[in-house]
């Protein structure tokens, strides 16, 4: 039987207390990801493989409904920003809030028909994620970027589409702000 | 289709934007609630029938969940502190979160086999609330209590058995303080 209970969460740190799972990606496991392969094998030796992003998770299977926070690094590989590999949900039904806490980025998000759209991340805003929709969050500042996500705990995570053939827009930085462009390599 | 959007939240007057749909409930909808009949209708005609607290909605049926923010003013009826109506979901797999984003509470739940649980509400906790668990929220300060809440689309509100019935405890003032007492009236 689940009980109730008050989960703390640091919207500076993204920590949350109590948490059930978290996993960390360094770096080195986006291999692939960004579109300059040098600079990225630079970043990673030069930088001691750093940490790219990390998610915690509040997630208790018998509740249809689960939350936690990603906490995004702020860096840069070849102009482009640190961002999450970008994933469809398995369950098609399936939408998401990402609930901005503390820094500032981009979600990057493109349809199955492949429209693309863009929500700013800062504190206040929820952007809120349709079923059907992928979807990246891309640091582009230079702190943190520390958001809240509730979704359905059996959504789950379709990455290898999104790996296998990238997303049709890069957020790069540009005279010191942040540009989408087009993905050359998008297969 | 529905789109990704941003979707802006403002932590201490609650107004979320845009909108999908939003109510009100003034106190002298809340006939019954509480304990104090006779200092009810006193707050009700002296107070001129104050707003008690008000629902807004991010609510697209497309999609799987939703989530919007419950503005709880501050007030009490006889020693009890304003409070909203609780229910259970009529879906029996559905739980909530309930992330607070200013002033101070108490939720107090209580599960289908009349456990009582409270989880104390303040800026940075989110409450996890399990399905199954009736939840009723209680401002206990003396500002706007501003939470966000989020669950399936479909949850449902079942109000009906806490308003038959009550809850097993009433939270009330006692020397200044929030107390968590029996209800004399729990049938």
């Amino acid at each position: 039987m689940l009980f109730p209970e008050g989960v703390a969460i640091d919207g500076i740190s993204g920590e949350v207390t109590p948490s059930t799972d978290r996993y960390t990606k360094k770096l080195s496991e986006l291999s692939g990801l960004f579109h300059d392969a040098a600079a990225f094998d630079k970043v990673v030796a030069e930088g001691g493989d750093p940490i790219a992003y990390e998610v915690v998770d509040y997630r208790k299977q018998e509740c249809d409904i689960c939350f936690g926070t990603t906490i995004m690094m702020p860096g840069q590989v070849g102009g482009e920003y640190f961002m999450t590999r970008g994933h469809f949900h398995e369950r098609k039904d399936c939408g998401e809030g990402y609930y901005t806490q503390s820094g500032e980025g981009l979600l990057l998000l493109e349809s199955r028909e492949g429209e693309v759209r863009t929500v700013e991340m800062k504190p206040g805003i929820c952007a809120f994620i349709p079923p059907e929709w992928a979807h990246r969050s891309i640091n582009t500042g230079s702190e943190k970027l520390v958001f809240v996500w509730f979704c359905a705990t059996d959504a789950g995570h379709d990455y290898g589409t999104i790996r296998e053939r990238g997303m049709r827009k890069l957020v790069v930085e540009r005279d010191g702000r942040p540009a989408i462009i087009d993905n050359p390599n998008f297969a």
